[in-house]
């Protein structure tokens, strides 16, 4: 595999913390041979005017050519007049579904066993839409929106990823017994889309019950799909039933193809720079970004060596329990390849 | 107790198993000598055009009389042109703040030991303001509406809660880095009043990392207070946490000290009339409303009464992994008194 020509992947290693699990999943990729070029692009320390965000048109770009991508965490610069990296990514790449997998760790014991859960969150309107205003002194609104266009776009992609993963069922999750047209939209669309896969088992859940259920009963759900606030609680929620945004990877879809994988939790300032940060999450991302690239051999091989090094438990993260750097984690993964 | 003069409230059994779980708490408040003269209302089978909804104006009415309610769940009939009963009691009621105490039950095992929170949902906004359209086809849009008179109502609804029931900290639930003008309004009112009560302590928590954290370990809560859908999942997935809605309690606060206690489990239709039911949310719920009206000596004999049967373990309903009827379960709680 070393001898194939490289695929050029973006990287934004992000800030805080980022650089140190960037540098993790650089040694293991290069370890276990994958041929990617790394195209690395930092957070910028100026807004850019082409797309009124600290990222670069440059970084955006990057993205756009190469097709794939990997993000550490970006925290957004505290001031006006620009927009969250997070965001601006998702809208100026019109990355449409966050795909989240959230699994129990072989030997890392939470309360849960056994989990095994997708979520697939609308990942470009909603009730992110950034409309709000002032209606009169004391009385503000937000405006949700659902279309049609991205409601089918997502339902679609959370079918075909439950078929070609050996998915049994579809939960699309909503309020619509509260917002009829906005959820009932969305739910809509999920039920034609659910038409076309009749081998798998499709059922609408609302929201707060699905919450209560997943916490008392996790193994009721395998893929659920449904707009972006409640992909952003419910996803979450699930990360939480395995131990956290530490642990769990995920992934981006836009439309042509293009994947941009990222580890969502923060960029932990306090610890930045000290060797601590846990790269698990960011490596499980980069596993999706292999898998997406279909280089499944080397994504498999990464994955066990992860997993086996967090089952064996003598090289673990502080936030683990453990007392290894982010070098000696790295190292450990390194060598179980 | 049993010879003053009895305070008349309002029961809404309710539909389904309502019903028989009225009749629950009726029995246990007699076998404890509480003097509380029921008022008792149904469902109506047709639209009152008064309340345009299966609820009549006369049983609206007797909870603004009565100041004091109690009731079962109702299931909305399906249909178009009328509103949801428990929309319709909220909002006519003008009932703005909903208490759901989420505690562990002694002796009924979940994966959480020592649970103890209070959700305070914002209950007449937000989300539910029922402001819905079509913008063209294929795209539409719901508001959500924060006002700072109900911000400010629930926010100090919340912090005196906290003062009078000895609690060490309210956390403001929010998604305010995405809606800056809603969640925004609704932070800085809570600030606000935050203010007034320097020994209670505060803070702000987004609402996705708030659903990580009550599962990775609730005790990191106490008091939670939120706008009206976040209230509605959180309070859902914090009952979740100790058993499910069958086990939780809750009650709504109106203006003029109304308070309306609330099973907010559904109506079981599968199980209904057959004695199968479990009253413990609405006896839990009749406590509060118990406590509402100072009764606390009769209060706390029936919570104990509740608590102790449910711990002994002998009469325990099915949905508890028991075998009793209702009406086992309800006179083992009498003779608990
Ligand atoms: C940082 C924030 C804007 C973001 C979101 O709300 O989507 C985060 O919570 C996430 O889930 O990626
Ligand atoms: C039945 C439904 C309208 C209601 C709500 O969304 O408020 C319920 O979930 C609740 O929490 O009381």
């Amino acid at each position: 595999f070393s001898s194939t020509t490289p695929i050029k992947a973006t990287l934004f290693p992000g800030d805080g913390i980022g650089p140190e699990i960037a540098e993790s999943v650089k040694q293991v990729f290069t370890a276990a041979d994958v041929a990617i070029e790394w195209d690395e692009h930092y957070v910028s320390t100026e807004v850019d005017p082409r797309t009124n965000s600290f990222l670069t048109w440059e970084s955006l770009q990057s993205v756009l050519d190469n097709k794939v991508g990997l993000k550490g965490p970006m925290a957004t610069p505290i001031g006006k007049g620009h927009r969250s990296l997070n965001l601006t990514l998702r809208k100026e790449l019109n990355l449409y579904a966050n795909v989240r997998p959230c699994y129990s760790l072989p030997g890392y014991k939470t309360r849960y066993d056994d989990v095994d859960l997708i979520t697939i969150r609308e990942n470009t309107e909603g009730e992110y839409s950034g409309l709000e205003h002032q209606v009169v002194k004391g009385v503000v609104e937000s405006i949700k929106i659902i279309t049609r266009k991205a409601s089918m776009r997502v339902a679609e992609y959370a079918f075909l990823y439950a078929k070609t993963h050996g998915r049994k069922k579809v939960s699309a999750i909503h309020k619509a017994n509260i917002m009829q047209k906005t959820d009932g939209l969305f739910l809509q669309c999920c039920d034609e889309v659910a038409e076309k896969y009749p081998e798998i088992e499709y059922e609408k859940v609302v929201i707060d019950n699905c919450c209560m259920m997943l916490v008392k009963n996790p193994a009721l759900f395998d893929v659920l799909v449904m707009p972006n606030l409640y992909g952003d609680i419910i996803s979450d929620l699930c990360a939480g039933l395995v131990g956290g945004l530490g642990l769990t990877p995920s992934c981006n879809i836009g439309e042509d193809g293009i994947a941009l994988a990222e580890a969502v939790h923060g960029s932990a300032p306090d610890i930045a720079g000290k060797n601590l940060a846990n790269p698990t999450a960011l490596l499980l991302s980069g596993v999706m970004m292999l898998r997406h690239l279909k280089l499944n051999k080397q994504a498999e091989q990464i994955h066990s060596a992860i997993i086996n090094t967090i089952a064996e438990g003598k090289y673990r993260t502080a936030d683990l329990g453990g007392t290894s750097t982010t070098t000696e984690f790295t190292k450990a993964i390194c060598d179980h390849l």
